[in-house]
């Protein structure tokens, strides 16, 4: 099989997470730390690792600031709904994700302020638009990194150091970068960074989580058992804990931990590179073929290695279904979860197909998909 | 090493459990039923299956109705937030984990009424005492099935028929029951059942959920996207989805499966017995000895697989500590994320020692257990 999903979980994994995975499970699967015997402190001792190895990827100063969820989805969640108060602005794009979307919407049934900015699908939210829509009860502005219909990625640095200056918190959703682009929170100014583990980062699913700046308290969205500091009533202050309720999920994160590792070792440049190269790749040899179109950053522009299209008005599930059964290559049709993205796009209700590539990749791979796509949209397959 | 932490997390697991997390990341590693390719219904497929077979285990009529979540925490905070809305009443036991009474005096700052009934140690809550402290605006009754602390079961089928004939819901946190105990949603009349699939269950951490009985919609904790129906920009009512945002934890997931279907086969009342007998021998054997302080049902009575104990005015850390170092048993000490269960033991705030067993522990480990405390007790060790 030739996998192109892998905005949706990057597959396969480094043989370093399966084993990482296993070796959890089998010599250290105690609970993380609550118990104080050596198997327990084992497991808390993987947690922490994975939480420093977090930390070192995106320059966060104290890996204590790194909260682990269950998926981007929960971190966002936990960003959101334990910052925002009624009454609170927030302004966000028109290419987002319902993971952003959805509990926007259910907050403005609250009281939030939403302020959706419309947004180019090829060069992402232009800051004076951004600085121009800022309020007095302006909060945060909460925006992908790329988005993962269009890959574009949004000036996150412009917008951060607006943001900055404007005393404007900056919220992150980096599910479609995290392991592909260069992050580091203290340099673009992120005040609180959602990522998943299992795409770009190389590790499980199941995994994910959410960076909360120094200084900044959030309400959590779950409250229970914390390992420590079992006396309080109320949920302890200190972070990680504070957000934490509940056994982690230790054998997911030794397999982030071992995905992270693997990204250091072969360097993120490296995978970018090998990333875009596929994904020119890819972008040019469908852009010279009649009938497609196209969406996003042009050829030689940033993007998250991923490409969305169309074949004439064929459906995107029809195309994806022929890519599978025929071809054996796995793709993406629909909204992707982002029906706003295809409003913007023009591409709404049908989608597109969506072709995501990972370093494992290969450019064999990427000349049989477009093959493919072509004996597609000559009617041959 | 002897594993007497049981009720924290089981371990070992059956060896199905390891390879099929292992078989799924390497195999079937795509996202589920996202994309349409055959590899992401495959991963569709674990989910569905690992659904169907929790609600096999509880008699849930319809596995649609059996909501995964990454832990029982985030299970009995989803059914709480999402059940309770300001004026309701609410009635809890004094011997509840965290998990159940942090969210219940959070919620209680926002106007929910909570009802903590003073609960024996030994015999449970009362019906008799539950009845009469239920009110118009009794909304549920929250209870585990067997406390954490001294494994006393309170009498949920006595309770369940009351709050049924009272049209009060009843929601269970089976994190310490589930796969050890028949557990049976109709016949207990339980509307809401909260477990964890990292204890009894035998699967990996990272698992758990809520089941919901058909008829109830919960406000959702998070939302997101949830694969199909990605048009409306609220969350859609259709229950799993309704409450599942982002992508779940997959091979987690096939463990908890493979976990359930080992509980299965061996049969439910066979790893209850051969738990019941570890557990008589171990409280038996530490009823024999001078100086030891015992909690929870007497000998004989049922109990999770659980005994806490004191050994004269030692500190339970370093019980624990030496059974560790110098006997290789892990056990753990403290207040097991329970203060208020300790408050009515009276053991609070220095808790107790815990020992938890499991399928897998044997009665020559019991016996070693025994000799240990024997020679912690007279400081031999």
């Amino acid at each position: 099989m030739i996998y192109f999903d892998n905005a949706a979980t990057s597959w396969p994994k480094p043989e370093a997470v399966y084993q990482a995975v296993d070796q959890c499970l089998r010599k250290k699967g105690a609970n993380p730390s609550r118990s104080g015997h050596h198997m327990s402190l084992m497991a808390g001792q993987i947690v922490w690792e994975t939480r420093s190895l977090v930390a070192q990827l995106f320059n966060i100063p104290n890996p204590e600031r790194v909260v682990f969820t269950c998926n981007a989805t929960e971190g966002l969640n936990l960003g959101l709904k334990g910052i925002l108060h009624p009454g609170d602005h927030v302004i966000t794009s028109s290419l987002e994700h319902n993971s952003v979307t959805r509990p926007l919407a259910t907050m403005e049934e609250k009281g939030i302020k939403v302020t959706k900015l419309t947004t180019s699908i090829s060069l992402g939210l232009d800051p004076h638009q951004v600085a121009a829509a800022i309020q007095s009860n302006t909060r945060l502005i909460i925006l992908s990194h790329a988005s993962n219909v269009t890959g574009v990625l949004h000036p996150i640095d412009a917008i951060g150091k607006l943001a900055r200056e404007k005393g404007v918190l900056l919220m992150v959703d980096a599910a479609q970068t995290a392991g592909s682009f260069p992050i580091d929170v203290q340099a673009m100014d992120i005040d609180l960074l959602a990522f998943t583990g299992h795409k770009g980062l190389l590790g499980p699913q199941g995994t994910g989580g959410l960076y909360i700046r120094d200084g900044l308290s959030l309400t959590p969205l779950k409250e229970g058992g914390t390992g420590g500091n079992s006396e309080p009533s109320l949920q302890p202050e200190a972070c990680p804990e504070r957000y934490e309720s509940g056994t982690l999920n230790t054998p997911g994160l030794a397999g982030l931990g071992a995905g992270i590792r693997f990204i250091l070792q072969i360097g993120l440049a490296e995978i970018r590179e090998q990333e875009r190269v596929l994904t020119e790749r890819l972008l040019g040899g469908l852009e010279s073929m009649p009938n497609i179109s196209l969406f996003g950053p042009e050829l030689g522009k940033d993007r998250a290695p991923l490409v969305s299209f169309n074949i004439g008005n064929k459906e995107p599930g029809e195309v994806s279904f022929i890519l599978d059964k025929v071809f054996n290559i796995a793709a993406r049709p629909g909204l992707h979860c982002a029906p706003d993205a295809h409003r913007t796009m023009g591409t709404f209700p049908q989608g597109t197909v969506r072709l995501s590539l990972g370093y494992f990749n290969t450019f064999e791979e990427v000349d049989v998909a477009l093959e493919a796509i072509s004996a597609i949209a000559a009617n041959r397959a």
